[in-house]
């Protein structure tokens, strides 16, 4: 193997990135197998006469991205195929979204709604950076208010007023991510003992950290037009929640939208129930047809809903940084649970996006990747209208990055998974959306981190496995070993 | 007003911070006084010919800055010089320590721990981020691992050899800083009702992250040379705790080390009473004199310890970013707190930290800030014999960044620090640092913010307000309407 390694001192990748590759590249072309031994460190080292530490580091970007793994005291060995195809493996990010690189195509991998790092603007971040450090120095990396940089709170502020939401720099709490928004909203009102409502099915992460302070989740079936309200009304008289936590537009996993109608009477509900909201707003942005999914909070008249929102879906996917709005009976307590949490969130990030959000391009990137995410969509709905057998039951959100399917009766969506990722194909059981009982049939699709064409094919896919599950009529049981989800 | 401020539109200074620093020069010649009106914005930029945004920015980084406060509806105003006073005001964050900015000289700050940010390599930090932007591009801004970024749970397995520690890149956890590790730890071994030992005093960011979890709290009295371990095993005796957190060197608040006999006996008990350790390790890198410390890790044959370090004091004071060292046992309960708390952390400064700590230029820098607090601290232990009246108690710690002195019985911690605010001395009255009986004589003082001169002078003032309030004897009460402290 060594004897096909050649490293270019002269270039300016840097060497154990060429190695990476080089070794990419033999594995990729049959050279090296499933379970093959990778020269040790030294000897690899001293065949191509470099410093360990460029061997060391080019197998752990390999390792890094699920290429190969290490047997302590017995070396660095290939995965096997199957496996490699699990990964997600990110591209090598070039801002530039014409062309996904390979990587991203060795997988169809509609189980993330992690978007594509390559559908963001990295160059222009980066230059925003860059002015940031030049005018701030130090500042940037001093220690920051809790609440969170002041001129980013007033330029939020201001950005909310496209949502006809109106509200002051001094109700918004800078969150380390939508996450954190959830711990430490969890971390304020929520006790031992306590009860909370969610939607059923609801985003995982929101169940793990209501849950991690010990309280009862109650879940009200979500409807396509929203919550069910009667039976919202019917609990709310039983029970005295601390909050219900929902997402009214483009809902994950589901994709549902509450009517206009649906959410004019859950605030009143609210209002007579002193029932606090949490509005967990991913990607109300992301409308691909009408006009855009009115906030709860922007209808929210009584101070009766908290708004969190991230940024990672419309800005950058690796940026821990959120929002929330705040009623201001609560801006003081939330802000001890934040302090607790991590005392401040970074201050270069917020900088950055203080900038990018006053610059005024954000418009432009949300156009941007609107278009990207609607050319997507439509191949969706189109590829799901011709693949699918008939008796698949979803419906088309018009926006967001999920679809929601219900398969026929006996298709078990843990064992449709399962087959899938040996064709390389992933997507979302939708146990992992319910704190009990789940159901069996449901799976989640995005268009996050997939191409047109991956959609096309992996659709076809899908539909020829759902056929054939439906001849075999087989009888499997719900499998706990699943993968993470974001 | 407006007459006097020139704004120069060819400057590479931008002229929201030209308007800045000329008001900022206007308050300090006195021609703009407390509670002054600045004029309106509208009526500002139009006077200056500038953009309104301009002016809103500029008045913004004064308000952030503690110059001016704003009132909804009436506009913007001075901020009386005794309030300005209590702000900690960072420098602009030249990269060069030798000449501290006047900012910083306006409050001799003993209240905090959080190092000036021109003690630290900016220039080289915003080298390194550019080279990883370069190098990784879209890499750095996905989603990344809940466990870290492995090259760099890899540099770091390998920098604590330094500390005698030898452990694999698998047990490392990284986190969002320190106090996200004490949350994160706390999520996982603390439950309603559950029982933890602290030592007496101890860091209020613990007390209030463990309190979160609904937890009873013992305290167990920190001796010169460490905890009182015969307390310690009668109440091992008496409860199960979830574990005994502790810092074993310059501890914070006290500066206090333990023996190397205790640390020994210390982890006895923890294998004889299978008690779980949790060592916070902030600066036992820090000593000025003798020997460096040993860590309570470093010692621990039994895989009894979780180890926990922040780079905060040592490189960056805003990175958030520290890591863990975990028992293989506790591994993955760990990762699932850290991915509920804020799935995980920014992948770009993980990159930044990683290429440092390849790079070096670690121990240089280590070095470097050495001998900065090395001569703060000469100076602080000569000021504190030269000033202070000689039944003012402490020890010399011979390292990291805080004095403890307990004061004659007499004299309220609380009150001394209101009169030395006044004369723009801040310390941090002891009683932050108790969950439960606040002893009311205690102070602690750090070096980290504070140049050698403004020590001198600072311990001068503090000595004669102690002669002062040993004259009076007045009796005070203890008033928790105390500022926040990191």
């Amino acid at each position: 193997m060594i004897k096909e390694i050649q490293l270019e001192k002269e270039l300016t990748k840097p060497l154990y990135l060429q190695l990476y590759s080089q070794i990419k590249g033999l594995i990729e072309e049959g050279k090296l197998q499933a379970h093959d031994k990778l020269p040790s460190i030294r000897k690899l080292a001293k065949g191509l006469q470099v410093n360990t530490v460029t061997v060391v580091n080019g197998y752990n970007v390999l390792e890094e991205e699920g290429l190969v793994y290490k047997k302590v005291g017995s070396g660095t060995f290939i995965m096997p195929n199957e496996q490699i195809k699990d990964k997600i493996i990110p591209g090598e990010g070039q801002a530039d979204d014409s062309e996904l690189k390979k990587e991203d195509e060795e997988v169809i991998n509609f189980g993330t709604v992690a978007p594509s790092p390559s559908l963001f603007p990295i160059q222009a971040f980066k230059r925003l950076l860059n002015q940031v450090l030049d005018r701030d120095q130090g500042y940037a990396f001093g220690y920051q208010k809790s609440q969170g940089y002041l001129p980013l709170r007033e330029s939020i502020a201001q950005y909310v007023e496209n949502y006809q939401i109106e509200i002051g720099a001094e109700q918004i709490q800078i969150v380390s991510g939508a996450q954190q928004g959830l711990d430490v909203l969890a971390k304020t009102f929520l006790d031992y003992g306590d009860t909370v409502f969610v939607e059923r099915p609801t985003y995982p992460g929101a169940i793990s950290a209501f849950k991690s302070r010990k309280v009862e989740l109650i879940d009200i079936p979500l409807e396509k037009d929203g919550l069910n309200l009667e039976e919202l009304e019917v609990l709310l008289k039983r029970y005295k929640p601390k909050f219900l936590y929902l997402m009214p537009n483009f809902q994950n996993p589901t994709g549902y939208s509450y009517s206009l109608k649906k959410k004019k009477e859950l605030l009143k509900l609210a209002d007579q129930y002193e029932l606090l909201i949490i509005e967990d707003d991913c990607v109300s942005d992301l409308n691909y047809l009408g006009q855009p999914r009115k906030s709860l909070k922007a209808l929210d008249t009584e101070d009766k809903v908290v708004y969190l929102k991230s940024f990672s879906k419309l800005y950058m996917p690796g940026l821990r940084l959120a929002f929330m709005i705040i009623p201001s009976s609560y801006c003081e307590d939330i802000l001890v649970s934040k302090y607790l949490s991590d005392i401040f969130t970074d201050g270069l990030v917020q900088r950055v996006l203080d900038l990018y959000l006053r610059r005024e391009d954000w418009q432009e990137q949300l156009n941007c990747l609107k278009e990207k995410y609607s050319q997507r969509y439509q191949v969706m709905i189109t590829a799901l209208k011709e693949y699918l057998p008939p008796n698949v039951d979803y419906i088309e959100p018009e926006g967001g990055l999920n679809l929601w399917l219900k398969l026929p009766q006996q298709v078990s969506a843990t064992k449709l998974h399962k087959v899938l990722r040996k064709d390389g194909v992933n997507i979302a059981p939708g146990a992992l959306f319910y704190h009990t009982k789940p159901h069996k049939n449901r799976i989640r699709l995005s268009i996050a981190a997939v191409t047109c064409q991956q959609i096309e094919e992996g659709i076809q896919q899908l539909g020829q496995r759902i056929r054939e599950e439906l001849k075999e009529e087989g009888d499997y049981r719900f499998d706990e070993s699943m993968m993470p989800l974001v």
